[in-house]
């Protein structure tokens, strides 16, 4: 294990994130929130030592960098960037248990938006600003723009290759551009100009400013923390309908939008996943609308509540209107169905991903098909290209994975004695870095209710439900750790 | 596709099931029962004119017979043997609605033993007789029955693999000896013996004989249907831990039995899917029991009661000695679990089976080393053999169709209105052929509150859960049914 070159790596990761800390600290020092000042100043001092000290120790790493140090640095990177990240909001008070600002933070991070927090407007405006800058920085992830802005290209062994696919949701890393580098620039200038157009948008909504960036950070995140106890719900139609939009946009795979730029309009058009996206969400708004419509004042008003809800589930933001957990079991049957499914690879969203569900059904059909006539040669084809069988093999182990976790962590929940629904809601959500789940967890509520080993197990769940699972996995695994 | 022969096979099978009405019929003639040996008599009739019919059109079948007709063989059948079997309960009125009766049969044959009915003890004795002897035939397979009574092995085409292959449960057919045909009988052999046994142990304890005889066959086929309002509650601890050790039994996979028998004593101790399906039971009773204790009378009754329930869930047999509904989510949890989970391949019992999910596991494992040194060979390895890719790639369709089937089915019987928990529970637990679930499908409720169209999806996962998927699944498939 190259040890030197994850640790330069990480060192750098924490100073930029440092930096991301400023605007917070500057809002604090003009609001007067000495104690939020306080919180930052001291992070910022601890980062400083520690990045510093580590840079200096692992400046001169040596090359070797393979899938194993891609995994591994991706795995840790997050877990120190989620611990530098919880020190303001521990270290000001404003969340006095380290537990919870560890689980606000990762919410933040992973875009899940769950929050611990009772009353989100008691926070001070400098603490808010950072929570949902998290959910911006979080993601396009953090070591793309680490990619973007610093790291140098390699010809060699493929180092920035192993540590962009560790990163980056979905079945098969698609690259823009040949280069690395490249690819993420353009990633991160596409995200930036979506988000500003989604701020100018809320701003002509006549938003106020501070409420325009922290929302806009939110659905580019596909986050989904509000600065409002009720989230989303008392602005105006016309905001909560630029959310719906841009949370929809933000679920896209990005490399439809290069593809766009490129004038190549046919080849997103044809892009199965991207007509399997825009068909599951026009057929559950349908469905549901149906399914509510007697609970609106008018059919219009079901639709606009039902497109929004929709697009936060879908896209796995979080943000909410309504309290979905008053609506009939068809209608939450779908939405925790969405819950699952999430949105398409290479987007910011999280969940499986259309992409990964749609390459498991084919799978499914050519088994079956392979099970009908056992000597016929069949391959599976995404787009019109062959899709490699190593990919459709991590493709059903992450699915088996899934399931795994997912009932493992079902079971240290439960020790909490909440209901069924609220548990299995709670994990769901948190892997597929959604926020709000049903009954105790439902979108009027919050995640204080359970204690604080519940609280980890859920942390580590959005954490690897970000990272789709294996950069987490791999931590825990024996092989890594062992010398050769 | 060799219809010819697949009429063939399903005329000798209804044949066999209309033999085995006639114990049946006999109850009733005994019992004064007219409308009930209406039914029987007038099933008798359709079935002898059908199975006529059939075999006189298909007798002079060609032999080509492949995995293709294997799958849909066993599918056909037993959608047949349904239609055949829920005749009786219908035509004697004493299930008046036909989707009632159909759910009540399959959920016989496929040892589910969930019910439709409110009030069991007011069916006439020949009613029950046939309702808990379909438990008896469905758990070791129909088609397995049919190849020990009457079909010919063959040298050729490995007609009778293909059969037993689609029937029999579990990732990975073991033959116990080369020939198909004596496999098959030493199966039937193992299982009558063994039900024998528990008979006379139920009779020791002073059970009626006829109530002996219905709680034997429920208990042989993991099926769960009880002749009791109250399932097996009423009984004595004596009987009640009688039923606990059998439906242990009767979830371990049979060819231990056969390696008993042959004094290969280390094999099966050293079997790994007997040690997890040990180790599951010992440890779900342990957390169960040291959850629950303070709710019972004493440590000793807790134990009794949790004992009973864990193995009634785990092999997926379905009886109840007490309402674990009740109980807090943590048990509720690990119930949930064992519904999943199910027992041993190659048993009785339901579910995905503890063999698969050892080989998921492995497999996961596996593919985790390979993503750290992409360029080892690693090979997954059970009781110290190779298991070759295409089982492995099986088993993980397998889990994939299984959570598509189940996200499906939950969308349809939600229409209802029921609760999430009651929804997720009722389609768990009858795709895993347990019997109760949870809320209002629990151990003291039943099925009669889902309308026809949920019931009929009940039905359809049911008699997918118990022929693993496939043999259904190809039913519905184009490539089945398009000509070469």
């Amino acid at each position: 294990m190259n040890y030197k070159m994850i640790g330069k790596i990480i060192s750098q990761i924490i100073f930029i994130e440092a930096l991301f800390m400023i605007p917070a600290l500057l809002i604090c020092i003009v609001d007067r929130d000495w104690y939020a000042v306080k919180g930052f100043v001291v992070t910022l001092g601890i980062i400083a030592l520690v990045s510093m000290l580590m840079y200096s120790i692992c400046r001169h790493a040596e090359r070797g960098f393979y899938a194993k140090e891609g995994l591994v640095c991706v795995g840790v990177s997050w877990c120190v960037l989620s611990l530098m990240g919880c020190l303001p909001f521990f270290l000001s008070g404003e969340i006095p248990n380290f537990v919870d600002a560890l689980f606000e933070t990762v919410s933040g991070f992973t875009t899940t938006g769950a929050s611990i927090l009772n009353d989100v407007e008691a926070m001070s405006r400098g603490m808010l600003y950072w929570r949902s800058f998290s959910h911006w920085i979080g993601g396009m992830g953090v070591l793309v723009l680490l990619l973007a802005v610093s790291l140098k290209d390699d010809k060699g062994n493929g180092f920035t290759m192993h540590l962009l696919r560790a990163e980056s949701p979905g079945p098969n890393v698609g690259k823009l551009v040949p280069k690395m580098k490249r690819t993420a620039v353009i990633l991160y200038l596409l995200y930036f100009a979506l988000t500003i157009a989604d701020f100018i948008f809320l701003l002509i909504g006549r938003m106020p400013i501070f409420d325009a960036v922290c929302t806009a950070f939110g659905t580019a995140g596909t986050g989904g923390f509000g600065i409002k106890n009720d989230s989303i719900a008392s602005y105006s139609p016309y905001i909560q309908n630029v959310c719906t939009v841009f949370m929809l946009l933000f679920g896209v795979n990005f490399s439809c939008y290069y593809l766009l730029l490129l004038g190549r309009i046919k080849a997103v058009f044809k892009d199965e996943e991207l007509r399997l996206y825009v068909a599951i969400v026009l057929g559950s708004i349908a469905l549901i609308t149906f399914n509510v419509w007697k609970m609106f004042g008018s059919f219009q008003e079901a639709l606009q509540q039902v497109a929004f809800q929709v697009a936060s589930i879908v896209t796995t933001t979080g943000f909410a209107t309504t309290d979905f957990d008053q609506w009939p079991s068809f209608s939450k049957t779908i939405i925790l169905m969405l819950m699952i499914l999430g949105a398409c690879a290479g987007s910011t969203g999280g969940g499986l991903k259309c992409g990964r569900a749609l390459l498991i059904v084919k799978n499914l059909r050519r088994n079956l098909r392979k099970l009908l006539n056992p000597n016929r040669i069949e391959v599976v084809r995404n787009n019109g290209q062959k899709i490699d069988e190593t990919v459709l093999n991590n493709t059903n182990t992450y699915l088996a994975a899934y399931a795994i976790i997912i009932l493992l962590s079902l079971l240290i929940v439960s020790l909490d004695g909440l209901s069924m629904e609220s548990n299995i809601s709670a994990v769901i959500s948190c892997f597929n870095n959604i926020g709000p789940g049903f009954d105790t967890v439902g979108p009027t509520c919050n995640f204080a209710v359970y204690g604080i080993p519940s609280k980890i197990i859920l942390i580590l769940d959005m954490l690897s439900g970000r990272l789709e699972i294996f950069p987490m996995l791999v931590l825990f695994s024996k092989t890594t750790w062992k010398h050769r």
